[in-house]
């Protein structure tokens, strides 16, 4: 998407801060991998216990992951002192998420002062055999979101603000 | 919705026994409470490890509970041997996902021989302070969702089936 | 859904009054068939203008109305003074739009000073044959939609307010 | 996106068939602008007749043309003898549908044997003042759509096939 410019010098360092309080990144062992404004990725092994009932990772699993980057990525250009919560997303599952790693690529499509609609893309990565083959990489969903920003001291009870 | 005649039988064994090897399920502590022809609810109590950056249940986890309970709501109305999988979802968050207990509603909305629509609600709950008044229940996600049947046998390559 | 209250008194001349703005419902000769707090069905003849390529009203023509029923039945609860954008919407297409009249009913899910979300049904209507039957009605799309609400005074250069 | 190879050698005399045949298409005034594998942009002129309650061109304007350009990139790729339907779509709107002329280009993102998934952007395109400078394009929305493929004699009671 174009190069957008963050409006909060210190975007990584947000950005950061609050990957490391989201509990659910650290339960699914992702780790940050890319970070520049407007574009986050995500990245955590396959593990056993968020299956499907084929062995597959759960789509809701695809869906942390892919929110997580979406949301991150649109944080890269908020202002300082504000939070980012997502009101809605839609995830097309392209194919059964089997690999040895996940990698969800957040992007931010439109910034807003209010809203951000951002597009993920999300691969499974499989180790290749062969030594001069890279590893494998299969688009696995697609998904796009919508995201509020909001001042970090406004009442939490909500997205939607009610 | 209507009240659907399941093809299969053994409707709610076949669900319980996929929801037992869905260990996305069991990681987050989720349980049927309510199996119907067309219907399925299922409850997760919270827990710290799957939150966002403010403490409330991640945006993923809320939707890994309501993508089974749709998914498993169609497939109570699959034939027997067959297995279903989401081809797509799209969540609305209402709400922060605060609560005691989050229960995502499955519901069919439109049953068929290769795609089934199915709606989900999810409701955060609260125990309540007073003796007298029941537990407080908030409307905080709604899903909807397309989930393609297939025959157990088949290539496992796919909902999308390339 | 729950017995809303509007917080402009005058909600269902506002509602009229935007509708007759839209030329698009003018085009596919929609009309306001209910219209209360939170609730907006809009009807509209078949007319074989706005086909896709088997004759069948085309899922464009189902969404434009959808989208509208959704976007008054949010303007019913919006305060005076105000306008009312779709910022995204999603719908499942699910059976072929046949009939002699199709009904879009809009309903609020939940309101919001900045965000409305809203959930509308649309069904086709065909006259029956017999004395004795009353029209068929059959379930064809689900539309969920987020709605802003902004001053009206505001620029209009959009929902996304760049 | 990749370079696809159509199954059926004669894919653009099938996609310039049924678009004669979407009465929408020719309603809106909507011509083919591009037709390569995977790929269709559709184009129509900005028309009154249209517009939502500030002129715009109404959203289900917008989806009606997104709609149809994902279609036809998915029957490009489809085997001689089907038909191709939406079974849903979502469209995030970016900005207000203002401009001399709609552009949306629709893309296969997965094609399947029985589904496809493809993503379309939505430009509005204004003839600037200038000499020197071009038309300005600005995306104002985007659209991720999942379709089924059909044999054409296969009876018409739907997409989902009931």
């Amino acid at each position: 998407m174009k190069p957008w410019t963050p409006t909060n010098p210190a975007f990584a360092d947000a950005v950061r801060a609050s990957f490391t309080r989201q509990s659910m990144m650290a339960t699914l062992g992702a780790a940050i991998v890319r970070l520049a404004p407007g574009e986050v990725d995500l990245a955590a092994p396959f593990a056993p216990q968020f299956g499907q009932q084929n062995g597959f990772w759960h789509a809701g699993a695809v869906a942390s992951l892919a929110d997580s980057a979406n949301g991150y990525a649109a944080f890269t250009l908020a202002p300082a002192g504000t939070d980012v919560l997502a009101v809605e997303f839609k995830i097309n599952l392209l194919a059964p998420a089997v690999g040895d790693r996940f990698v969800a690529c957040g992007r931010v499509v439109r910034p807003g002062r209010t809203l951000t609609v951002c597009q993920a893309e999300v691969f499974a990565e499989t180790a290749a055999g062969g030594a001069a083959s890279g590893p494998a990489r299969n688009l696995v969903a697609t998904m796009s979101s919508t995201l509020i920003v909001r001042r970090r001291a406004s009442d939490p009870s909500f997205p939607n603000d009610g």
